[in-house]
């Protein structure tokens, strides 16, 4: 379901959502839409996908939701939810099976300051990438960036666990995630090579179903990222 | 406790928090630091509070919460918690007497959907009388808050209810409550003319017990917020 192609301005209205499944409205390459995607997989929540162009958006998608973001949940009551951590949290309140975010309230604060903290390493995943395409010098922004990871790293190795939360996957492996899958892409693998404890939880976290089910190719994502770069992004890249 | 003079660098290291109690790390006139004083008030939770100069942080804060913010919390149990979402959900959670959040998982993320619509908000609360100090016209700036109230206005008239999450005070309107509290201290009243609901919320809001706890008279905010604009800050200003 997730490898249809994109609806855009003037697509007709999809079918209706099957009852006890919930839609997410995505963006195939999004790394925001993959947390909800990887949620949605890891729990083993019945859903379908709709892709939305993010540059000629449906009119019934925003009157569904007016900022036009994906990830965005609709369940069959009508009922719509986005931003991406409210989408996850969402999910992992609603089905009970396999929770994701721990149950201790203390647990799940930290997660959260982690992800806080996290947004604010989201910025170098795009202006590494944009700064090179215009030929500029980014080995400040590889500093950087490498100086966040020491910091995750770090976590990991007072933890002395695999992931994030311990030694099974939980919602702040997720969280992370779709960044980290990006790095390849942009040839930013070696920002791993000091923090040897965050790159085994890279190899730890490709091996996981979920996180399978819904990555790309490296060649696929690097023929996406072109056409995004070069202003006239092909959502449907690779179909 | 929480009219005591604020902490500096080289201050002694306070006493031990008591068992039962909740330790707040605030600073009198944050906006965020009031969430949370609001949350600890209105579901009256036992707690203390340390003013810290946020100029001049005590080496021992900065131990706790590198990122040296307010609100910080600490448990006896030395668990550190911040963010002000996450501590005032962190509150909500431990402290289950009078739940602020609705209880459906849907209702929830809509409030905070809304928390994350209204940080797009906030800044115009800085930027305004940051503006005018300067001397520089802030009509647009002005109307674009107007703009903004009136998308809040809304809300309220479409849900009919005297609050945004119903007809009595829930998280949300702590969330917000702290910068609308501000309004006449930066003689910005007269944007809340064109939206009659919102403008009734004040009104209600400025009569629930914690809001009347937590505030300062606006003689008392206007002077704190001179020494701001001047550049030394005066934390402990009319004690």
């Amino acid at each position: 379901m997730s490898s249809q192609k994109c609806f855009v301005k003037g697509s007709a209205v999809p079918s209706p959502i099957a009852k006890g499944s919930i839609r997410l409205y995505s963006m195939r390459f999004c790394p925001f839409a993959q947390r909800a995607r990887l949620v949605l997989n890891a729990k083993g929540i019945k859903h379908d996908i709709i892709n939305i162009s993010l540059k000629d958006k449906p009119e019934w998608f925003l009157e569904k939701n007016p900022f036009g973001l994906v990830p965005t949940l609709e369940t069959p009551a009508g009922e719509v939810i986005y931003e991406s951590p409210i989408t996850c949290e969402y999910l992992d309140e609603v089905y009970p099976e396999k929770k994701l975010f721990p149950s201790s309230p203390y647990a799940k604060a930290q997660q959260k300051m982690m992800m806080e903290q996290f947004s604010k390493v989201i910025p170098y995943f795009y202006k590494i990438p944009a700064a090179e395409n215009k030929g500029e010098d980014v080995s400040g922004l590889k500093a950087e960036l490498k100086e966040k990871f020491a910091k995750l790293n770090e976590e990991l190795v007072n933890k002395k666990s695999k992931f994030f939360g311990g030694n099974s996957i939980t919602m702040i492996d997720y969280m992370l995630w779709p960044f980290f899958e990006r790095l390849e892409v942009f040839d930013l693998t070696h920002c791993l090579d000091e923090t040897a404890e965050l790159k085994k939880w890279t190899e730890y976290m490709a091996e996981d179903p979920a996180v399978k089910a819904t990555r790309h190719s490296v060649n696929t994502y690097k023929g996406f990222y072109k056409t995004y770069a070069e202003g006239n992004a092909d959502y449907d890249y690779g179909l």
